[in-house]
């Protein structure tokens, strides 16, 4: 290719409120010209929403709608080839319009590189074509500054878990740590509540939905009912170390 | 009180760079009349010099400089003894100037609720006068994305780690952990060093130095001579989780 390629931008939005993105994201997506997301088939789309009163009215859009999100169980080997086939096909229309010289933004709930979607793109495209990645505030920073509370101190070990771990390497990574954010909770309620028990963790954990949002709420996890969250909650159990 | 009152703010700066800093903090420290920020004595400090091109030509400035950093080993009863009147300090001057109505923004160095100087007046305010945080890019997620590839894939435990922590704790904090993030190396680098290969993760340690910055550099552990890293220094070891 000649110098007349653009580039592939994976701009992370943050937490969700308009203003917690970054100066750099918001100069970016105002200035689009191209811009692609994901969202589950028949949903308006998360990052699409929070964008949306940035865009410029002649943005060109590229959604990219999931094939699978939890309708197939991730132990079955189709989910893998549904998602690969579906990455595959998103990242061959974004390299042919970064190869004819047009810029690609791809907005990222919270931060790209942190357990993100566009990661998928990322390792596909990245030896093809330019791409930059711009860091954002993450989901669990919105989370533990909704709570009211740090979430580590001192020499504080803070793990990050995620919600389709198995049980039994859930409840080892719970004890090892000291402070905990866990992530994707939605269905796996029942089991991150038993490994948080099992790890004598879940009297300190509070439950945030919906974290920097219009309906955000915190929530101690003892005081939550029922067998599911939303996708957009985070629990926390915050560190006790060292402070002066 | 009446409700003349101002606010404290802790306004997260990110990892350095003035165009991550999100748009919320862009604002509140451009508007700010009076900024007060931690430094080392004999330092310029690096949050003042991060919004100094940002700040109004009439504002208030509180340098707020620790009598201690390293020169006392935290072991010793007195460096707690110091630094908790030193934050008593600070936490008094700032709240006469709440109470007399003014807002005090403290720009913090990345998210002031992760292990940060802010916490430490927060504890001693939150009660007595209005607090808000606004969070911020950490320092990791600039570091990671300096890196070049994703942090976290699928379900990966990532662990954050102090090099203040005791070598037996951080060893096994590292085993436990797919992913890592170290931070506060310094001079303990030896120690982390050795934490990481009886964990057996040296061998895919990088070591990010001022992410974000002018200066940043991205160097894998092993090709790191000596005995200590810039006090900015971040290392990280990258999960292998399931990806499509
Ligand atoms: C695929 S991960 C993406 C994480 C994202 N890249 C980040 O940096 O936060 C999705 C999970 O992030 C968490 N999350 C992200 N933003 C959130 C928010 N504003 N409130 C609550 N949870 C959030 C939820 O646990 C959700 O299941
Ligand atoms: C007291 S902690 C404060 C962390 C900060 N609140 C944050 O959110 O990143 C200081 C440590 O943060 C890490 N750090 C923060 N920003 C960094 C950057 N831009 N580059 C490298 N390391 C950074 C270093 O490991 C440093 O020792």
């Amino acid at each position: 290719m000649t110098g007349t390629r653009g580039t592939l931008y994976g701009v992370g939005l943050g937490p969700g409120d308009a203003e917690l993105m970054s100066v750099k994201a918001d100069r970016l997506i105002r200035q689009a010209r191209h811009v692609a997301y994901f969202r589950k088939a028949g949903n308006a789309g998360r990052a699409r929403a929070t964008v949306a009163p940035m865009l410029a009215g002649d943005v060109q859009e590229f959604p990219m709608e999931y094939p699978v999100t939890t309708e197939i169980p991730l132990s079955d080997p189709r989910y893998n080839e549904l998602l690969s086939a579906f990455y595959e096909d998103c990242a061959a229309h974004i390299r042919t319009l970064v190869e004819a010289g047009e810029d690609v933004i791809v907005p990222c709930e919270g931060d790209p590189f942190f357990y993100g979607s566009f990661m998928h793109l990322f390792t596909r495209l990245k030896d093809l074509i330019p791409v930059e990645v711009v860091p954002a505030i993450t989901g669990m920073s919105a989370a533990w500054t909704a709570s009211g509370a740090p979430i580590t101190w001192g020499d504080d070990v803070l793990s990050v878990v995620m919600g389709t771990l198995d049980r039994e390497q859930m409840v080892a990574a719970m004890q090892a740590a000291d402070a905990l954010v866990v992530m994707k909770v939605g269905r796996n309620l029942p089991k991150v509540r038993a490994a948080l028990e099992a790890s004598g963790k879940s009297d300190r954990a509070v439950v945030v939905q919906y974290a920097s949002l219009p309906d955000q709420s915190v929530t101690p996890l003892s005081e939550i009912d029922g067998d599911s969250l939303p996708y957009f909650s985070i629990i926390l159990v915050h560190g006790q170390g060292r402070r002066p």
